[in-house]
């Protein structure tokens, strides 16, 4: 299905990205979408074949297909990259978008998490023995990566909690510690880990104790324990897994940016990822809605007389998803377009607004969608249950909704002292008013009151 | 406060419009604003003189201030009508937001409803005589006007029911029958009606029975029957009254449009009038966030130790306001932006989203910030509970919320054939993958339930 | 309409109290709801005579009718006071719950607030001249009264945050301040004023700041400055009043209780009169419900070939309403019974549930209700707007949702401690298991996760 | 946890029932909930011997254990089953509430679906042969069962829908037709299915086209052909599984109550088993709260400086959590008492709200705890994640929350008559005393709208 470019969004998108999405669209459309059955077949059943094993052949078919059509790393804009392509996050962003609609058109593009963001950081932060080491084979899909952060028995939503020890021994750096949540270890192909841990932990300032250490996948003392489910779905051979570090020993040369620059590090790659993210699921919540569609118009699915689609509250829940998701598609453009105009700090409140409302709004869609299926949405005949719990971990993975919500709560509240003082100049203007006009008010008490 | 104007409308507005922008915010702020209590002050308490007796004297005074500014008929656009300024939808959608911040401030541009969608409607479907006697001075805001649609005892969501008779005579009409919320007619400067009613009730087509006829306010017959409440507001002197028309009789030549037109009328003049409508709302809906972030970071105020604005509940409140604001702007502006590329009917879909989500949306937002104010918030000494009835209507005004999405749900139904085709293609190009991969799926009978 | 007695409670509602409750809703029917537009046609549209000027004739008759058929003063429960009737808090819960179906049965029956309130205080904590001073004439319904606690400028939510200033002086107390909401001294019936403030500002225990004294509502030095609004409605005669205190002195044995006891007093009135006001919410909501079944069900108001009935949506709303009523209904009365069974301490959660529920969940359906009819819902014609206004004071008054919400979940975390302690035992039975069954579990690491 | 009885039903519960209650309790918080991670770690990982293949061997021990202390078959009660124990609906759904509490408490007990409706059926339907070969082993825990109707091709909310072919031929009915989601046809266990059919297509009226017949598991012609995931989870060895039918032929003393009667006998099974699904769900509401309780209070979560308990947002969750549950345990112990006062039938409104109201709130409740533990919340550590997915396929299961809302929405519609009747005395009344009291009224217009 052609992307929805909306009226606001038309003109900003220059005729190279136009063809780009065009052929992202048909390839999505005619490659990927119709491989999902077959990369499904390819995963072992077996459960102790699922992961560090093999990855589905069609992707190397899909991957050598997009490379070809120039579909490839279209993620990284040149607007910030040196090594990028000349996209603006705004173009990527629809781009991204018809991504969404597909589990394996991100990889087949060289477009997945978490080797968009690590690409991202290694470019932005790593120097050039880093980027060649890392950077070029990731950019030529050659190898995955991992972002090794979450911890188990801390709340990892506050970053500084972060205390997996990296202790300097010499020219090593010496890892202990436990992650999980660690996306992609599962994956035969990754190759490399972007470790965060306390190289400090006496910092007075917690904002210093943190580093990012890049450490080979296969760096002795490094266990990959086991794979977490999300809801049922294990999602082989990618993987969200725990990862032990007993005595990992890399060179010092391995830190990335510098000692005590986590924070500077996280905070830095996450503007326009949280973008990809959200234009993917606007992606996935419009797969939903059109799977609703289809459903509700079966005319094999008459209920009490008439089809589903028929039913008032049907109507109801298509009408509230369109505008819904229209309503988010505007919020995560308009972010990826102040983000080409500023910085992803100057878009700070409009990452913070997509990351929010994107998720729960595509949850909400796709609850919809899995009721007007009955039964069979929530089973493995339509993608919609996956969907659904894929989009879940969205409210929690680079920290919880709440966390957020404060944020931006904090930011709006910034105006306050502004708007404290227009407000009193309003009022003297009135008691001005009042002293010209002669007049005497009745309730002058409750003018007073007002402010 | 200065208009936020959405990166992705930067671009989009012209240094003309920018600065008149400003112009209108500053007008709004520093001569609207400070005279909303005088204007209380100047409307009558005496429940007999509140209608059809005086309005507040200092309206003139800023009408003639806007004017002298050239802050005047901002809302008609030169894009469709003639007569307009040269200003898009899109650029005095911005400028509608200012408006909405405050009571006064669109009458005194002269761009108050029911008068804005009236002069679009004759400057569209009337003849050069009624443009003369009446598009003239409702543009000089020498007279108002009062679209009288809306009957009592029949469902007027579905305007085909609207049945007041309309009967020729020679070379007159007659009007018999009552109509209610009639906005606008309560004031003693409502000069002229337009009248929907039925001249061709046996017509089979339901769509051609209807006409709207241009009646002088005080043709005789004409009762203005009492001033309905809004949530105990009665919204004096505009007024939305019953009026009742005995054996009123007007000439043939007070046809708008023709004979059996109605429909066509009623439908060409929503589209940017609810845009406007939505526009005010989000402004609205900006003061209410502003009242609340003021209110809970008043330092007198704290409840269990800390100030209103530490308690994580309110930050959600101001975050999520933020959020849902700026969101519908999307919505609305996107929507303008789509009249202007196409027309209103090109928009339909964009507009019933506005329509659907901004009244929503700001009753929410303004009721967040009334529950931040405590009982201060639903008296009179804040501006909440009125913003908030008046608000209320806008979930019904132009037809409730439950048709718009009805309307909605059917457009976007539309799409389900090509859909279907779509879908039925990917299907193909699977069964194809399969067998050129010679492979077996173990669930092909799956596969087929995906479709 | 006579109740819905539901079936867990059928059982616990004595014979006299069904043919009490059968009596009062007869009473309601028949005199009370035929008796609202006289009694509204008796109030003074005149602003000047609105308050302390008269009260309709109207109301006298109802009483005397209602006195002579033995309904009166129900609220007060036997089981907590000596001047009580044989009436269960559960029993007279269904009595409230017919009362809310019309503004004036309350008073009708001398079970209105805020008198009811302060009767139960005078009971509960006046001495015997006090109580034959005041609670006798309240009792007798000859005059009314007012609890005047909330003051503007503070956060009253923080009852601590009260401060009047009492102040003695001899054998007087001299009163200083400004109170506002005092709800019911606009009538020129209320005789009484139960005023809260600080006689101990100094006091290092906040709760022991505090005292309640009984003041004469004609003493010198007391002002009622003006009445505030609620949405657009100033409930005259009763009002809603800003009272202002200049030296307003005392004889100190007006005090009730003793000075520093004023939190006591407070914390012990509210339990009852939270429950009789949630089951009046209960009423009214039933109310709303009713009225939107007529409303629908009009063969007049047929929208796109179809009764409003037969809209999907319609059937949700009135489903819905239905359910909200019923379950907002079992809340309460599992409260009130839990008052019976213990006091209203030990129904703290119950109480706070149920004041938090219902006003937000009668909104809900007056509000659908109010979408049903259209724009006839806002205005005077129905009482709708009314009593959603009327609501939505309830979740405000006697502090705000969030103060309650806060409380309860302060006391539902008070179970954390044996929480933890029974997991723990329970993790410990598992190892026992483990052990005894000599198996290896692969998980075990999750198992203590679990814990 | 003892389960929290509320004070309307404490009187209603015999000593028996309590001491019954208590232990109940006690075994599953004992003997159950420890034995979890034994029952899981008891189940095959390889895909292919999950189903038709082996059952945990603890359960075993459970049932020995349960059947020794008398707790067993609780479910049935003897108020409407001769072979049924001594406890009313009411008394029983607060035990249910217990089982709810563990996926392994109902069938330890044998009290778990579809076992106890299928033995309601047989037990209110067989005749004594069916009863002595089906029903006597299923009471004694040796076999299980399935209850086999919903099929994939058609909306199966609409039972009509329902056309597996069941023909007679001579002294049998010969099925042919698939079905799926045959919840607990994965089990060896499983001997007998009650399967749902049309024996009479061709008959007019829809509701009696349709049979039910006994099929054992393993007559020829039957084929499990696959397991149905939820969200993930196949739930093995239990499964929801498709299972095809290919002249399966059975003798016609099969058949249960008589053909044609297969509405009857679904209609009839319902109202009982949804109210223990309904406790159980409560039961499961509530332990995911106690998990948010103890992990918001774990000492070593702090983020921003204090622990998760101290943010606002986190004790509204915990208060409209437990506000949740408990209105929703009112409702559902409300319906099973109006089912021990009258039956199902009387029960309908109570049982559709329960129905309607349980599974959401439940979810609701579920994912605040899930969204409290963050991403620990959605993976396999904690039984949040499979619960809510188990919780999912009630809003579907026994007919979509739409079927119900309408039937609701219908039910209550039937007062319009009686309602619009009363509302007209009442105007009669109102009439009667403008001129008893001799007064005009100024809006008499209005009065007569009010109705």
């Amino acid at each position: 299905m052609s992307s929805e470019i909306p009226a606001l969004v038309a003109d900003k998108i220059s005729p190279r990205a136009k063809e780009l999405l065009a052929k992202v669209t048909k390839f999505v459309e005619e490659e990927c979408q119709p491989a999902e059955v077959i990369l499904e077949s390819q995963i072992p059943s077996d459960p102790s074949k699922r992961f560090l094993n093999s990855y589905p052949a069609i992707i190397d078919t899909l991957k050598a297909k997009a490379k070809k059509l120039g579909l490839w790393n279209l993620f990284l804009s040149n607007i910030h990259y040196r090594e990028g392509v000349a996209l603006s996050n705004l173009e990527y962003a629809l781009i991204a978008e018809q991504l969404g609609r597909c589990p394996v058109a991100s990889e087949a593009m060289n477009c997945s998490a978490p080797d968009t963001g690590n690409m991202e950081t290694i470019a932005k932060y790593g120097n050039d023995a880093q980027k060649k080491q890392w950077l070029t084979p990731l950019l030529n899909g050659d190898i995955r990566s991992a972002f090794v952060m979450t911890e188990r028995f801390v709340a990892s939503s506050d970053a500084r909690n972060i205390n997996l020890d990296i202790k300097r021994d010499g020219n090593e750096y010496v890892l202990n510690g436990t992650k999980w949540w660690s996306s992609g270890a599962g994956d035969p192909r990754c190759k490399i880990y972007l470790v965060m841990g306390k190289t400090d932990a006496a910092n007075p300032n917690p904002y210093k104790q943190q580093s990012v250490v890049l450490v080979p996948h296969n760096t002795p003392g490094i266990t990959v324990e086991r794979a977490l489910s999300v809801f049922g779905y294990d999602d082989a051979p990618h993987g969200h897994c725990e990862v032990s570090f007993k005595n990992v020993r890399v060179p010092v040369s391995n830190i990335l940016l510098g000692e005590g620059r986590g924070f500077e590090i996280i905070q830095g790659r996450l503007g326009p990822g949280r973008i990809h993210h959200c234009m993917r699921s606007i992606g996935v919540a419009s797969v939903a809605l059109e799977l609703m569609l289809l459903r509700v118009n079966d005319p094999n699915r008459q209920t009490f007389g008439k089809p589903l689609s028929q039913h008032g509250t049907i109507l109801e829940w298509i009408a509230k998803s369109r505008l819904e998701i229209d309503a988010g598609r505007l919020l995560v453009l308009n972010a990826a377009d102040q983000i080409d105009r500023s910085d992803a700090k100057g878009a700070l409140k409009n990452i913070a607004m997509a990351k929010i409302y994107v998720p729960s709004m595509a949850l909400t869609v796709i609850d919809r969608a899995i009721q007007a299926h009955g039964a069979a949405g929530i089973c493995q005949d339509f993608p919609l249950a996956r969907m659904w719990a894929s989009m879940r971990t969205l409210r929690l993975a680079d920290g919880p909704d709440e966390v957020h919500m404060n944020q931006l709560g904090r930011l709006e509240s910034k105006k306050v002292k502004e708007l404290a003082e227009t407000y009193k100049k309003r009022l003297a203007r009135t008691e001005q008013l009042i002293q010209q006009m002669g007049i005497t008010l009745k309730d002058h008490l409750e003018l007073k009151a007002k402010f």
